[in-house]
């Protein structure tokens, strides 16, 4: 039993990477969640039956797979601490972050079975099982360093955040001021200046509401350029963050492996040469 | 009343980050200057009586609050340089930035009663309160740090402004000429040509004016691999500063603290480790 | 004979910079590609029949030197390795990447001679011909590098590419919800709610879908100011990988030649100082 | 004489940055140069009479200023090399940039008076006098370093233009192979896709072409991702040119003064510390 335990324990644990048939799982509960996010987009479409009930098939056995892998988690989480009451251990996992994102992935299936009405948002909640994707391990990696980027930065980021709000703010209330005598329905309210703004400050610009007088417009083209400015930091600063890390592991890796790495500067490969 | 005057010095300066009633108050004023802002952006819009009504206590106390503040901030200044004439402290602090933006924030409310008219730019006014989210501690460095970068690459920036202005320019002229005869609406002049040519080069494309032409989809096109290239220029100025100043305060930190930050290249954490 | 081969391998290898006659060459195909990309991109437009024919003409002087160049590179790959068999050498030579491109590049004009229909696809497949210019030598190493960068920020890159796919699928689910009762033909499936979320948070707004709702337009102004973030992310990973590169090879550099490039602080220009 | 034509030549030269009379002059054709533009800006729109004949007045001056500058330039140019031939310094000169783009600026008003037609390029020609602007010394220091960074990335640069011009022509063919048949009018030829891939690759989206196809939506929006990495690739390398820069300006100025910048990691403000 405690020998079955520690094998389904390694075949469905996150950082898992040599086993095969840990693998395949993975392979396979990948499979899974693209054909479940296909589902979601399409499913609100006119489908052939067929696809239909491929996609609703799909959508059954995602529901067994995900609540066989949940309880098969639950049970096995107290592997690790094996000294600890398994009880306190298996609440602890089902309030961790992966456990929630499984059990959102899940409970909107089973919700209607115990409330009556289901309401819209359990379709965003489907979307969860998409975050089972960052699980591989390659990955997790890689989001803790752009994490660690957006935690480091977060005051700048914010900053940025203050600035682009003031921008658009004050120039909400001016284009409305600007406009409101030339298109009155378009400009009713100081919130409709602010969709005309943000609209325009992201340079989306989808061409429903645009200014046409020629201080509107000035004041547009203003803010356009001061915009652009303000979008320009928040991007300087995370390529600043990036940097730093870059910088820094490269120090830590310099102290640790006598194996120095460079760059060619003809060919851009690396040259591998020993430190003796 | 020395000792009063501390107390309320203590607890409306910019800086305080210790007091508990201190933090409650930030917490109430950021609360008021919020609603603030809401209050501004939909008092145009038509809202149900109990709203406005809302909106409209929200910003009597408002004002309330922030005059009291201002004349509070306007007694307990001469605390720190207590050796200097009141009345010379007090006139100096009303001129420094802060002071004017509290007293920005509040004069619209006032002005009605010494000027009969009303003008649009009072609204503006009001919108100064955001200023204040600014004078929270936290921020106020990494507004300094955004600062410096814009000071220390102002030549570079307007360098790039001027080659942005020409492109403008040229592009504008050139897309008149091309464009006048197939709509000679749309082009009715050089500055038509601006507007089209500033919502291509930002990207926004609104859709209320194209070109339509072959010659004028070509310059279009080169006018926008070419502006693409001149917003490039300023985003990578200003990540060269942010990386200058963080390997600035990299490298002055090395020297204070005998703690070395570095980061594991594996997990992305920070390795803490103690130079003896 | 075997002379031969050398003067025709000389002449027709990719990495060839020193010969005046290997120079006209390149020039003369160069310039055969730049005609055949105007003859795609013009030859459904209605044209005057001399262009038709100048064009037709490019195309047969084309498809013979490509092909000529073809059966050239084939017979004189064994150039190389004389000490392998010539057949073994040439079948690796036709699975190269750079054999494959010539091949796909010149196939499309043949296979209407071998297969009656000719699919749509083909005129792609001339396009191929563009890759021809990347065999320049002083582009290879440029490609290197980036391609060296996007390798090494390959986890990073995929990672963000998760979190805007996340982000797209999660809007797209909302939007639909929200937008769907009031335009019910604009938005009839989430994967229309995906194509203006697509074309909202890569900021093309081309106006064809936009959000009318108030909530749709929440929804939109979050989702672009997230998206903006999302795409700020690559972008500075792009930057930390150019960086880290650039910093190698300087230290390669180093220590290799005694010629220490300095920029000057004032002009800008580099000081070339001797280290003695 | 000779002491007349040093006086002149110091107060024209464009490095001047110590004299009044040459600061007053700088604003003075500063101010001309502004108001040209703003004149080409507005000389096809309707006006009110007294505006045409301020801006026809501010033209004549204009080139007459500029006229008289330029002949005290040939004049004056001869004083750095007296001892060379004063005529081949002179002609030298006027085949320097500066003096080409001063010829430039005035030569669109005395053509008519040579030739009978005034063409409409002239216009352009007119534009040219903002580039004056950058005769500004603190700007050219600037300009050198962009386009220090711009000489030495060049390959690269190109490279990503590469990059972009075979997703932008792949696009194209595909798009106009998709759509043709569901909008026969917008994609008469692959030309007509182009537009609409450029336009959407830039994130410009004018709105008077898209696609509505499903196949062709899918296409647009894989060409959306790979084109904003494609542009995320020059900002990455224009980015990491500034680092480089800095870095070596940084280094070059240690060694320089003994007087070491750095950021204090608090206040964000330099301290300068005296290395005795």
């Amino acid at each position: 039993m405690g020998n079955l335990k520690i094998r389904v324990y390694n075949l469905i644990r996150d950082d898992d990477e040599n086993g095969l048939a840990a693998n395949i799982l993975d392979g396979f509960i990948i499979s899974l969640v693209v054909l479940n996010i296909i589902s979601i987009m399409i499913d609100t479409s006119a489908l052939p039956t067929f696809l239909r009930e491929f996609f609703f098939i799909t959508e059954m056995i995602s529901v067994i797979v995900f609540t066989l892998e949940y309880v098969l988690r639950l049970w096995t989480c107290t592997y690790i601490n094996p000294n600890e009451k398994p009880l306190k251990v298996r609440i602890r996992y089902m309030f961790s972050f992966m456990a929630t994102v499984d059990l959102l992935s899940i409970l909107p299936f089973y919700l209607p079975f115990l409330i009556p009405s289901t309401l819209v948002i359990f379709r965003s909640l489907r979307l969860m099982r998409i975050l089972r994707l960052f699980k591989l391990n390659r990955y997790i990696d890689s989001l803790k360093i752009i994490a660690l980027v957006f935690k480091r930065k977060k005051h700048q980021l914010v900053s940025c955040l203050f600035i682009l709000a003031i921008l658009i703010l004050v120039s909400s209330v001016l284009i409305y001021d600007v406009e409101r005598s030339a298109q009155p329905d378009k400009f009713k309210d100081v919130a409709s200046g602010m969709w005309v703004i943000i609209t325009t400050i992201t340079t989306v610009g989808y061409g429903d509401v645009y200014p046409v007088t020629v201080p509107g417009r000035v004041l547009c083209a203003i803010t356009l350029i001061l915009g652009a400015a303000s979008l320009a930091i928040p991007s300087g600063i995370i390529s600043a963050g990036f940097v730093e890390i870059s910088n820094e592991t490269n120090k830590s890796n310099k102290g640790k492996n006598a194996c120095d790495k460079k760059i060619c500067p003809h060919c851009g490969k690396q040259i591998f040469r020993n430190i003796e």
